[in-house]
């Protein structure tokens, strides 16, 4: 059974997966070349390759675990937590645990294997983001979860294991370090001010305009100030809300026309790199005794957003150290190669 | 000139290092490989290829910047940060900046160019120690600078560029978010309990016994219990004390064996594959005003010691959006592996 462990130091939590564990020799093993759609167990027909669907948009008079489906989600076969079962607490000394509840799920984004995300049609990509908002929707009201975190793989480099267009989804029994930290920020920051720090930092780059690389009535992306990676691009909605599930249908198309402009960007200017994206939304708001939990009471002053990282450098030891990124690439070049691309 | 610029909402400083920038074209290219020494800017006799070295273990009678050196220390060719200049702090809107001032050097760590640390000798492994303490405790003489890491980048994938074995440390005019996260959570410890944490973590890894790896009179190495990575491997000082500039000779020489013991061991388990470690010591006690700095301050209740982390996995989406690590290998069975090596 998975566990997750804290660091005493750090105050890090770590997912044991021992689901996924292997033997020393088998991590420098590479990854299969799956360009051949032949074994792929995410293709239309291989519906019996994975675990029993949990979401699908499906063609009408169509079955589950059948063909017939546009976007398919299904438990990952190789979960980093397990669903089932109770959260339990202890302590070892020095040490907290907790056993690894969680859900951990892969969204099939396309029947077919080679089309990249951002090759998709606007009403396919539409479908994916209406996956994510039902699955979300879904895990945050199981009270043993605390965050549900939706994110993309592109790329054996970015993690990828299988090359068929997908997505996945962890739901934490925790609310994750990285979640906890933007949260803090903004709340203390909207307490000081009555305002949120993210309309604030996407007002200043409207005006500034020279890390801009796309925006429509409802989205904007740039390449922020600070940002850790070459190219990393973050895509915010105009309007202020925490929950990325109350984006309404139009806010999905508008994402969906934002997000295949800047990834065929970047897949033009950095030739089809690898990249991850990931899904920053509030906390699941899990009520404790009636009430909402601490962390789902800051979320109100949060801004939902997606950050797009291409996997360019090599993450070395003074990253490990020090939490400092060293950037080669400035985002104001980064964002004028990809407005002219 | 480089630039270290400040995200407002998650408070990461990030390195814009101009001196090392690229076109979108060239991040794909890899490294060549220079297993080959003709072209090796480190090795002995090609003292010319690097910038004139700032310290040198050597023979007698030879001169600075010739053949004769057991290790050599010199500036980095393509630093992140540079040493020439003031540190100008400025804001601009919502976002924080400060000029990139600071060092970057590498550290030769033997003149020969397929020598991997793992096999030298003992004394050559005390001198590569003796060089680093001696560039921290020039460095954190600099009032400019907060903090001096540093670092191994061992093989390619682990973000080395050069085969040649070499160790590189860079100051920062700030004192990193990673390195100020262990000192609070130490100090707050030591102010509650009037103990050191990594001294309560060493006493109960050390009677738990199952994730010990070595042990000798002044360093016991461990796989810690919250490991984030496969392998991950801790070393401490049995000695409490913050500053690795405070080790004496004889700590650099059973140093010297913990770390060939355990490096040799991970080499034979994982055949090899490539690591970083970083050295986790307490900030320059900068005096502002002849007073220590506030993190200096803190400094008393830290415990220096060394993390090494193999890199077997990948850094994915989920990880870069939470801040936990999915580790499939849990410490203890690692820790059976290595002490059977």
């Amino acid at each position: 059974m998975p566990e997750l462990r804290k660091c005493p130091i750090t105050e890090r939590w770590i997912i044991l997966a021992t689901e996924r564990s292997k033997r020393p020799g088998d991590f420098s093993a590479s990854t299969p070349d799956d360009t051949d759609s032949s074994k792929c167990p995410l293709c239309e027909g291989k519906e019996d390759g994975t675990p029993p669907e949990v979401l699908a948009w499906r063609k009408p008079n169509t079955l589950p675990n059948t063909p017939g489906w546009d976007v398919r989600v299904v438990p990952n076969k190789f979960p980093a937590l397990i669903s089932n079962g109770e959260v339990n607490r202890s302590g070892v000394g020095l040490f907290d645990m907790m056993t690894g509840i969680g859900a951990h799920e892969v969204i099939i984004e396309s029947p077919s294997h080679n089309t990249l995300l951002a090759d998709m049609e606007i009403p396919q990509i539409e479908k994916v983001l209406w996956a994510y908002k039902q699955r979300i929707t879904t895990l945050e009201a199981d009270p043993r979860f605390r965050y549900v975190l939706v994110f993309k793989n592109q790329g054996i480099p970015a993690g990828a294991s299988l090359t068929h267009p997908h997505s996945q989804l962890i739901a934490t029994p925790i609310t994750p370090r990285y979640v906890k930290l933007e949260l803090q920020n903004s709340c203390t920051y909207y307490r000081e001010k009555e305002r949120c720090i993210f309309c604030d930092l996407m007002r200043q780059e409207l005006s500034a305009g020279d890390r801009l690389v796309y925006e429509n009535d409802f989205f904007v992306a740039f390449t922020p100030f600070a940002s850790r990676f070459p190219f990393e691009l973050w895509i915010l909605p105009r309007r202020h809300h925490a929950h990325f599930r109350e984006a309404t249908d139009e806010e999905h198309k508008q994402l969906a026309l934002c997000l295949k402009d800047v990834l065929s960007r970047l897949k033009k200017v950095l030739k089809n790199s690898p990249y991850n994206y990931v899904l920053h939304t509030a906390p699941n708001p899990v009520p404790r005794a009636g009430k909402p939990s601490y962390w789902g009471t800051l979320a109100y002053d949060f801004h939902w957003h997606i950050e797009i990282i291409p996997r360019l450098t090599k993450v070395a030891g003074f990253e490990w150290g020090s939490g400092l990124y060293i950037n080669p690439m400035p985002p104001e070049q980064a964002a004028k190669y990809l407005r002219e691309a």
